[in-house]
């Protein structure tokens, strides 16, 4: 397919008129074709008022119907082939297996969420029948059900640029929860976000569903991102990327006559303990282990182990050892963007100059002009109780050990830390006692808790939480992965008293969707 | 039992420093002793100190000795007696039939969300189980539960003086979900909140619990309002009342370092739709029962009809001057306080003199200085369409009338509706047509749509929602009466390949909770 750079609103392709966007190849810099030219406040307009006459139709698809689209958007981006596949990679750096394995499991997603969907569990559908009788006043016949809370923007991320993109884990969710999708696409890979816009574009039409289901902009966050979140007619937004970008347009939800739900997806530094007696019995493997986990994709990914939390010691000493040699053959990989080469130089140097923290060691410097030099630190427990920025994520493969002269300390620094997507425990049989101690510290900490593996690598099912409390996310209380994301893009509706041809399907006596209906407090067989 | 005006500090009752505050018998207008003086920074402090202890313990408690600290609130408030009935009418001015139909609803309530917790549907448990031989990669055990949010802040609502108060819907909810909770309560009847609190105190200690799962403040909203919202150690917060309150409060709460979820129930004018058959067939005692619904506890529910949308004609003129008639008769209730007789007056003059809008009758003044004289205006839908001042909450017994030309109209208008806990369709079966064209626009403006009902009366059930778009509420994913609303104060966790003694309870492979779990996507039987 050629790519055209053009804005995709509802079924049509227009033209941007405002400043251009041009995804580089960050292996050789060289600039790609075509150009984009960003969405005026003309696009967001149709893209929104589109979306809004969508909104009633699409909420109302049969549960078949909804399903059946999400399953001819997975088969359309499949069908786009090779291409996508060589575009993704020009525009990231990133190698052609893992583009491969993303887009598995961003057409895998759309059809969970498809089974999801038909399931119907997220309509959570309660009756409380009528007690005509009932004293001192009688009970009307009452129904509950989910609906989609409105248009939702999506904000592309740069370092999934499928999975976390056009149709990524937000755009499905929120389809199968009824809610038409406006995507401001990464300016990082305009080309892959319209090959795949294009895709769900066609979805859209084969499926006869009203066009404003789905539209795409280009632009930057300030601008269009800005004039969408504003929109009123928009009732909810997802977003994966830093914690100022989130933070800017979660202040812009949230100032809004009509304040919406704004996830944010924004910053975690996914701290990892190796317990004392893991830590003795096997130290070595686990140090090169956790560098395999820290430099895979140049650490660009939100659960990177940026943090190490350990009490000191001999075993501790053989960990540091193994991982400083394991990093000086750490592959140095491209990184997405200059401009995140530029930020991990940064945050690197940033890092390495506070008071009390050393450098144990760096990876090598690899050859484009955007890899990621690994980098491993080390600090003690009070220097960093005392400095909050060496919470500061440093997106990117490095990390910095925290070392503690004893449990409490360690307890301590674990109370101290921000709200983080993962965390996870190096532990053996004879750890039981500290994992004890830790997992309710980091049931408040995290939205998710390992034990003995590493947070990179993000399972798409029904138990997956990638979220947790702030700053990981703006809103702790959902998923932004796995199926429980359908959550977030939706509100119960309870109707009292309808004749039935009034009641939408899901609520009818005839249960025409054989849910499992929770009635009068008894849930169904 | 002795009333003290001491606040309650887990298991202590200290008397407050600053401001006092008063009751004053709205009947009467006499003060009613004895005074309570409000918290200080240091009783914030101490309360929030022992919730933070209280939580990692109160939220591990099985769900049995949950369910019967629920069970043992709702009888010590029934043990109180007679007293409490007593001091609740001297508060409020509410008959004591009210008020003894809101003590049964609360602890029917307590006992409900008792169920909803030994049920254990709510920990919401997933199991993807580990594919050790998956390719290409293998998948790890993944488990996920629900855990409370953290320490609750709830405020107590003025017009419910149990119901939505120290022991009312949000506490029970927070409660059940595990959070310890700190009520600030309303200052109109601080000694009802002085007799639950106690009784909650009691059922701590009965039940073996850490005293900081309950505390109870007086004080000014500003003040300790302010103070328990922005503490870093509450972690979400449940308010019933005015918008401004509520909003200036949600403010803080974004504001925080960490922001949190703040749940206001703020303002409504549950919109009730005659439509024109129903108006034709039977306007004249709906007229009547209009106003039934209207003058019910002089106006002061959240649920409130303080809007009738009509096409004109005479059936409408009939409706009219039956509500007009039956207002001649409306008992002038004595109101909450002087400060909500104060607002009300303002209110209905606001509303009176805005341009376009006729004064269709006035009840009766009443005896009190503080009663209630009911009001009904009418205006066009072009009056209402061009001042959005017509949308704001008059609190107490007034409603505005507005009149549409034709059924193109009246969508228009509905269209143009602010976000509303109800809407509220009279209908006949020939008006089914009319109906279907406006519940698309209603689901998407309320959070519960009637049929031939009167929006006043609030089902403590599983179906019910008492929740809506913004302004009815600050966050409409949520309900803050009925079982659902458990929900809002729970965000979910995963754990991953934990061994089995690590886990919690609910996840353990013995389900000793016996819970129909969510398996590898399959709904246990």
């Amino acid at each position: 397919m050629q790519l055209t750079g053009e804005l995709l609103i509802g079924q049509h392709a227009i033209k941007g008129t405002r400043d251009p966007v041009q995804a580089i190849n960050p292996a050789t810099g060289y600039k790609l074709e075509p150009v984009y030219n960003g969405g005026s406040s003309n696009e967001v307009e149709q893209a929104c008022a589109l979306a809004w006459q969508a909104f009633d139709q699409y909420r109302e698809t049969s549960l078949e119907e909804r399903a059946v689209f999400l399953e001819t958007v997975a088969d359309e981006i499949e069908a786009i082939g090779d291409a996508l596949v060589e575009r993704a990679v020009a525009e990231t750096g990133l190698p052609e297996g893992r583009i491969q394995g993303e887009r598995g499991r961003t057409c895998g997603q759309l059809r969970t969420f498809a089974r999801v969907v038909r399931d119907g569990e997220w309509l959570d559908v309660r009756v409380d029948q009528a007690m005509p009788d009932r004293q001192p006043m009688p009970r009307t016949d009452l129904r509950q059900r989910h609906i989609g809370l409105g248009p939702v923007v999506v904000f592309g991320a740069s370092n999934f640029p499928l999975a976390f993109s056009v149709a990524g884990g937000d755009t499905a969710s929120a389809l199968a929860a009824g809610c038409p999708v406006i995507v401001k696409a990464h300016g990082a890979h305009p080309g892959t976000s319209e090959l795949v816009g294009r895709a769900i574009q066609k979805a859209v039409s084969r499926c006869n569903l009203p066009e404003g289901v789905f539209s795409l902009l280009y632009g930057s966050g300030r601008d269009v991102g800005t004039a969408l979140v504003s929109d009123k007619r928009v009732k909810a937004a997802g977003f994966t990327g830093s914690r100022s970008g989130g933070m800017a347009l979660w202040k812009v939800a949230q100032s809004r006559d009509e304040p919406i739900p704004f996830y944010a997806e924004m910053s975690s530094i996914n701290p990892v303990f190796p317990l004392p007696e893991a830590l003795k019995a096997r130290g070595r493997e686990m140090g090169k282990a956790f560098v395999g986990s820290l430099n895979m994709g140049a650490g660009q990914f939100c659960t990177n182990p940026g943090l190490v939390i350990a009490i000191k010691g001999e075993a501790l000493e053989t960990f540091k050892q193994a991982a400083t040699e394991a990093l000086a053959d750490a592959n140095a990989q491209t990184m997405l963007t200059p401009g995140i080469s530029d930020a991990y130089r940064e945050g690197v140097e940033h890092l390495s100059q506070r008071s009390g923290v050393t450098e144990l060691g760096r990876g090598p410097t690899g050859e484009g002009a955007y890899t990621c030099q690994a980098g491993l630190y080390a600090a003690s427990a009070q220097t960093f109780l005392a400095d909050t920025e060496l919470q500061d994520e440093v997106f990117g493969a490095t990390s910095l050990i925290i070392e503690c002269v004893d449990s409490d300390e360690l307890a301590a620094v674990a109370e101290h830390l921000e709200g983080q997507l993962t965390a996870t425990l190096q532990m053996d049989d004879a750890d039981m006692d500290s994992a004890r101690a830790l997992v309710p510290i980091l049931e408040r900490k995290a939205g998710r808790i390992l034990v003995n593996g590493w947070p990179t690598g993000v399972e798409v099912s029904d138990a997956m939480v990638h979220g947790g409390p702030f700053p990981a996310t703006s809103d702790g209380r959902t998923t932004s992965v796995g199926t429980a994301a359908i959550k977030r893009f939706l509100r119960p509706v309870c109707y009292q008293n309808l004749p039935d041809e009034l009641r939408p399907e899901a609520l009818r006596e005839s249960n025409p969707y054989q849910l499992k209906r929770l009635v009068d407090g008894k849930r169904e067989d």
